[in-house]
């Protein structure tokens, strides 16, 4: 089918990434090449934008700020947490076809995948030709079809590095060091600590991750183990580490119960303030969403320190060095911190997108395949998957919607990941910094 | 005064930088390019390794080895947060004595140059020739007599770059965002975080220091204002930030009668677990060197998102997003993220002070002067100041034995940083990542 003449416009919606503006500045570009486009305008903050009418004219921006923009984390025209409902998409399409807007981009994640394919849907039953398209984007790496998401690789690269100095650190300061990185469902960020080792002995010596359910003891004698053998234990827990039922460490009945065996009963009360934050301002715990706030609140890391710390303390009558961090939002928007491959396969993505869409498919989002290689050369390249089967809006109930590690990726144990999953990763990361060792045996002078 | 021959000893002390491992290189790599010097040593995790014997021969490393470990964070040959006594000092001098070391290097902070100073005098009263240097590292910057010291370009270009992205961040998913630094005594780390400063109205928009005393009233109504004015705030609170007396926040009388009257007076009591956990464990909670543990845990910056986020719901009745992290172990240690400039200069110090050493003075600490140039351009170099003089051993009681922030360069209202501090800090630091900003108008389509 020819490709209409009208207008595009793009959004970027939900948490920002390294490289997100890579796949706007790639829609961008190659947008301005297509006759069939006539204004290329960007929508401030997502759908709100949309709904709004508050738009950005990217023809009058020059190729020098569209380069800047493209290398800077974090959504340039603005993001949103608003997930619209079918009344607001009716409100979205009217809009965009007022506009004679003939191409939208959205650039997101599940949710965008999901307000896109709505939008489309009003679309076709209006009989209006209107191409919709998704570009995947996320930190998490946890979307469906695609092997992996643009956002991932740079995410996955502060955290590698990050663990490298913590590595480091824990080396010649001799201690436990825990620290906690993002990721609510699925544990792909956090496992990207692996690639953190490169010398014998090196850390991270655990991996906790979301996909498996854990107890505090087993937990707590792991760190007791692997502190014993080497005076020190580097420790990577994801945000949404929970218990065998799911339920996340801060907000669970059996961690609650392991602590009053270990006599600690009162101290995850410490760490919830949800009553009392609540009393005082009614309720501001719960983001728009939904989802529990876990990102923003160091009350996780804070509470493995203190129960490991009291835990060996009980144990050996010592009072050992225990740190904990939460890596926090430069795990998504550090500059300078970026994986080339990942920059580049955003920004392809985005051009992908425009290119399919003027070339004749109607709607889609923007898909990774890695191909099997003879010598193992990383080889990856986009391609068209339906909204649906992305953001998951057909699967039956139950289902998950988004896509946690796989098990070969995780060890039996549960408390770290396999040589095939750093084999998978290393190529999306790319040339991490040296990590030198002074590997001398002791002397006598 | 010709060079005595003999072994040479390095040892490194107290919290990782990312250029501490330079200055190691730079001592190792210049010493064994003089003949006088015979063996050079390092010791393992400082001073601990003088007395427990526990030495490395760099003679046996190959070169390929000493590149790589200078350019890794953190202490390649293990650090200590041991603060030798007279009694100690002179057990290390004992040793070193013993195993005909002629030169003694400790790069550390102020407590390693009162350690090199008591080590040097009792090699004086012994009339024994050992020339002691101290190589000055810290990401505080809060050591005297020099202009700056290693490490803190690096950690302070973390912090630049972890404020720009925050601020991307906080652009397109507008809220108040707060960032806990390093830096118990000074401001100087956290002051950094005005070089994410690009584009009008870029954050930091309030920075809050150590050097000036605060009211939790004050603070919030700043935070209000710029909020109010600007839709969004990207905060820097220092982790030493404090009430008009000193007492840090979370430890403050002050404070917790302004809560009282704001009435949230319990709230201090749930971030201050000593009580608890010194209940249940006894007491772990100060550290080896009797300051109170602020570092790794993130106590404060949940407390004042937590403050502020009921303040703003009590005085509008609106929930606004209100997210702090806790900067965290990266800021000293991250790889990849290391000032040019730091790293030349940290190892130009480790290298300058083996060169006075067989030159002939006996003993010193390795300054670096900052010249007045005609054009602006910047021009340091190193000198040796006497050990006494970094340590501040003999300055009055009462004076200071650190360096805080000057008056010049901290605002009059207190809660940001004068042009300049920026002026002064911007060669230390070097290139920024690209900060891209899409000005366009808003455009009707």
């Amino acid at each position: 089918m020819a490709a209409p003449k009208g207008n595009l416009v793009v959004g970027q919606s939900g948490g920002p990434t390294a490289v997100i503006n890579q796949s706007l500045i790639g829609v961008v570009k190659e947008a301005l090449r297509h006759e069939a486009i006539e204004g290329v305008y960007g929508a401030r903050n997502g759908v709100e934008g949309v709904l709004r009418e508050d738009f950005l004219d990217f023809r009058k921006e020059h190729d020098s700020t569209l380069e800047a923009v493209a290398a800077t984390p974090s959504a340039g025209l603005g993001s949103c947490r608003f997930k619209p409902k079918e009344e607001d998409c009716k409100n979205i399409f009217q809009i965009l076809s007022k506009l004679n807007a003939r191409y939208f981009f959205y650039i997101g994640g599940n949710d965008s995948a999901l307000s896109a394919g709505i939008i489309n849907k009003i679309a076709r039953e209006q009989n209006y030709e209107l191409r919709v398209f998704h570009i995947p984007k996320t930190i998490d790496n946890d979307l469906l079809v695609t092997d992996h998401c643009p956002g991932y690789g740079s995410a996955a690269k502060y955290v590698a590095q990050a663990f490298m100095g913590n590595d480091a650190d824990n080396r010649s300061l001799p201690g436990i060091k825990i620290d906690v990185c993002m990721g609510r469902n699925a544990g792909w960020l956090t496992a990207a600590s692996a690639l953190a080792r490169v010398h014998p002995g090196d850390g991270p010596h655990l991996i906790y991750l979301p996909e498996r359910g854990y107890t505090l003891k087993g937990m707590l004698n792991d760190i007791d183990k692997v502190f014993s053998a080497n005076k020190r234990a580097l420790i990577a827990v994801s945000e949404g580490v929970a218990d065998s039922d799911g339920h996340t460490f801060l907000e669970s009945e059996k961690i609650r119960a392991e602590l009053k065996e270990l006599g600690m009963g009162k101290l995850l009360d410490l760490f919830d303030l949800t009553g009392e934050v609540e009393e005082l301002s009614g309720g501001a715990k719960r983001d728009a969403f939904g989802h529990v706030q876990l990102s923003g609140t160091g009350a996780l890391a804070d509470f493995l320190a203190t129960v490991t710390k009291i835990y060996l303390f009980n144990k050996c009558g010592k009072k050992y060095r225990v740190r904990a961090d939460t890596l926090g939002y430069a795990q998504r928007s550090m500059p300078g911190v970026v994986s080339e491959v990942d920059a580049i396969e955003a920004r392809e993505a985005g051009a992908a997108g425009v290119l399919t869409a003027v070339t004749g498919d109607l709607s889609g989002s923007i898909c990774f395949k890695r191909h099997q290689t003879q010598f193992g050369k990383y080889l990856c390249e986009p391609f068209c998957a339906p909204l649906e089967d992305v953001s998951g809006v057909n699967f039956p109930k139950g289902v998950k919607q988004y896509r946690p590690m796989e098990d070969n990726l995780i060890t039996e144990a549960g408390n770290d990941v396999t040589p095939e999953f750093v084999e998978w990763l290393r190529p999306l990361v790319g040339q991490l910094p040296v990590k030198g060792l002074l590997k001398g045996e002791s002397v006598k002078v």
